[in-house]
């Protein structure tokens, strides 16, 4: 057992649990997940105990307590510098950072339309303003990078930007929102990584269904 | 004149700009800013010819591109690993940068419902739902921060947090949001830091003014 435990909320739902745990699970990072559902609509007590904002995800390590997404992907990057959390490359380095601070504070939108919901059967919904725009900035970032990098993923290798963005991979998938090409071969080959594979296959097994979180 | 170019909005109102300006600028790292106004209500039509996102703040390192701020921060921190940009400790850059992207991701009510404004006359406003809430939670990991760290700033020396919170201090003290003598402490010493006081001197020297921003 790792000495690393990050708790996360419903897998098929927790579009902030999902980040570090495929960042961490892909670039094969030793930890223990363990997890705690949402228990709508008063939140789970249990968050409390575990973490200082009351919420998920969060990583132990001994004493420290890390929270935040992208925060405890760092974390683990400096635990395991020779893991490929981050490219290589500095300038590499300096946009998937950029990228994924851009998810980690904006898409506003198209995040509160389009809740993270794993099992979804995919299908259109009514779009508020706001979420083509997302859509639009999703699908020119995800292709500069690609472009630069010549793929597979977003910086050549998988990386901490294309973790930031799976929750996003989903959403464009569950609600239909894209038809490019490009960006279409991406989001297959995420949902094809073990790691992906791994999370999906957890999230279909889970039993809870959350009214809030079905658009 | 330094080869790092940091593009910022107006002093006066951009908080976005005043993180990866003030972080820089407080750990002695030499870079050139240049102030493009928002121009409102149709932005400033230079900022897609500066900006990826066309928005600012963005730094230039030679045909490299680095947004967002705390991406910035990073960069930076990176650049120059001995200007402490992020406290030496691992455990307390964990929460550094925990707290950091809380404030990246968070804290939408304050944000919106009292713009950052240098040049303000202290007064309070009438304070939708969940601005008590978000003040409550950032007065509570200051002080947590300040505990554990003896001060005078979050993680003792001045560091990415304190720039990271650095529009949040101007927010408390314009909008009149709380009465902490810690808290009230910690906001002295910040605007005492003369990195505060040569960004407020060049904010107070603008001549514009931007209605959306004065609540």
């Amino acid at each position: 057992m790792s000495d690393l435990i990050l708790y996360v909320g419903n897998k098929n739902y927790s579009s902030w649990s999902f980040r570090p745990w495929i960042a961490l699970e892909a670039a094969g990072v030793p930890f223990t997940d363990h997890v705690i559902p949402f228990d709508f609509p008063a939140g789970n007590p249990q968050f409390r105990k575990i973490s200082p904002t009351g919420k998920v995800p969060v990583l132990h390590h001994g004493a420290v307590r890390v929270w935040e997404s992208l925060a405890i992907i760092e974390y683990a990057a400096e635990l395991f510098p020779e893991a490929g959390i981050w490219p290589k490359d500095r300038a590499a380095r300096a946009e998937a950072r950029a990228i994924s601070m851009e998810m980690l504070s904006g898409f506003r939108a198209l995040r509160n339309a389009c809740p993270m919901n794993i099992r979804r059967k995919p299908g259109a919904i009514d779009l508020p303003e706001g979420v083509t725009d997302d859509v639009a900035r999703i699908e020119t970032l995800w292709k500069d990078a690609l472009v630069r990098s010549g793929g597979p993923f977003l910086f050549g290798a998988f990386s901490a930007a294309d973790a930031m963005y799976a929750p996003v991979v989903n959403r464009l998938e569950a609600y239909c929102l894209t038809r490019d090409e490009t960006v279409l071969a991406y989001m297959a080959r995420m949902k094809a990584h073990p790691a992906w594979q791994k999370w999906q296959a957890a999230a279909l097994a889970e039993p809870w269904i959350v009214p809030e979180d079905e658009a």
